[in-house]
């Protein structure tokens, strides 16, 4: 049974990890036949946002392996303690939470920092050429993790497309219920909610791109 | 189209909504080709917990609606704004949200109180004969809403089905991927996290559950 390593950067999509794209990848790997263990970096998020009125919680702080807990039903682990030598495939759902408080590429663009931790691990899979996974906005992470002009999507949207080119990648325009393979690096992207209008189509989205990195040998 | 109403109480299954059993509802809504809107209640939360630790957060507060918007990306609404005679049936999610939330259940037991703006639209859909699905948890509210010995189950755990038998209702043990139908009252329960393991069984539970009521007349 294949292992899979999936971290997440909090809960809720505008501050944190996209919960349903973090929900269906934990059914798509149960659904392949395979296990999984999820991971947070300990560290504050950028900020709350009141996902009710898109706001700015003004004077409220969260913890990202906190929150992202919430998803896991409390089944979750530090990022630090993520040993790559246990795992076959990494998996990563999308949301504001991956460039807030993976990186800061959603305030920041191509000049972005990186939490060290979330750069370790992904570049230890990387390394080890072990199959990775990354939906919606956490390609913008796999840019600097690859770079070499590694091919990867996060849909369509121009701007972004040119801001993951400038940190190394190749950007390829993709549909929301399909994935771009780039099989020397071992990486597959889906738009999911960069492009998905609902939660059929990111289901879809989510579906296609673990079925396809868990094929990879 | 049928419309479905999904009544949510937070985000995070030990304050809030069991977040994957209402993505998942969603999902199986939509798979069944029918629409959904989503509704919280504007109270606060009875307290919150650290979903990493287990423990009670002390000294803050989280708003039902405000975090229910973290499962719904921002799209719903206070539940006081749900007019019933727009929806087909109603939904349900559990988690301990339903019981400390919506009502005091999970504090009260049999004593327990009910959050009026939720008594008010569930007895509404119960008394409209419109179908209604109750899942985990939730059968607590379910119980007071329809009382008259509603045949409903949680799973097979005894001391809250004597809690529900003590709020009316007959409880019927049931397995994690089966529901229980009351026909008569138009009810559908099922365990999902009362008694799943894992995504894959609440995603079995929850989708026998919404495949069930939407085909209710």
């Amino acid at each position: 049974m294949k292992q899979v390593a999936v971290i997440l950067s909090g809960s809720g999509v505008y501050d944190g990890a996209e919960l349903q794209e973090a929900v269906l990848s934990l059914l798509a790997i149960e659904s392949e036949g395979a296990s999984y263990q999820c991971f947070a970096p300990d560290v504050d998020q950028l900020h709350v946002i009141n996902h009710l009125t898109g706001e700015v919680a003004e004077g409220e702080t969260r913890n990202v392996l906190v929150e992202s807990a919430r998803i896991t039903r409390g089944d979750i682990k530090p990022l630090s303690e993520c040993d790559v030598s246990l795992f076959d495939t990494l998996i990563l759902p999308g949301g504001f939470g991956v460039a807030k408080n993976l990186c800061t590429f959603a305030v920041d663009g191509a000049e972005c920092s990186f939490n060290e931790d979330v750069l370790t691990v992904c570049q230890a899979f990387a390394k080890a050429k072990k199959p990775a996974a990354y939906a919606c906005i956490a390609p913008a992470l796999a840019a600097k993790v690859y770079g070499n002009g590694v091919k990867l999507t996060i849909g369509n949207d121009e701007a972004t497309a040119q801001g993951l080119n400038a940190l190394g990648a190749t950007h390829i325009d993709c549909e929301v219920d399909d994935v771009v393979v780039d099989n020397e690096m071992k990486l597959v992207t889906t738009p999911a909610y960069m492009l998905a209008e609902n939660v059929s189509q990111a289901y879809r989205s989510i579906t296609k791109m673990v079925k396809t990195v868990l094929s990879m040998k």
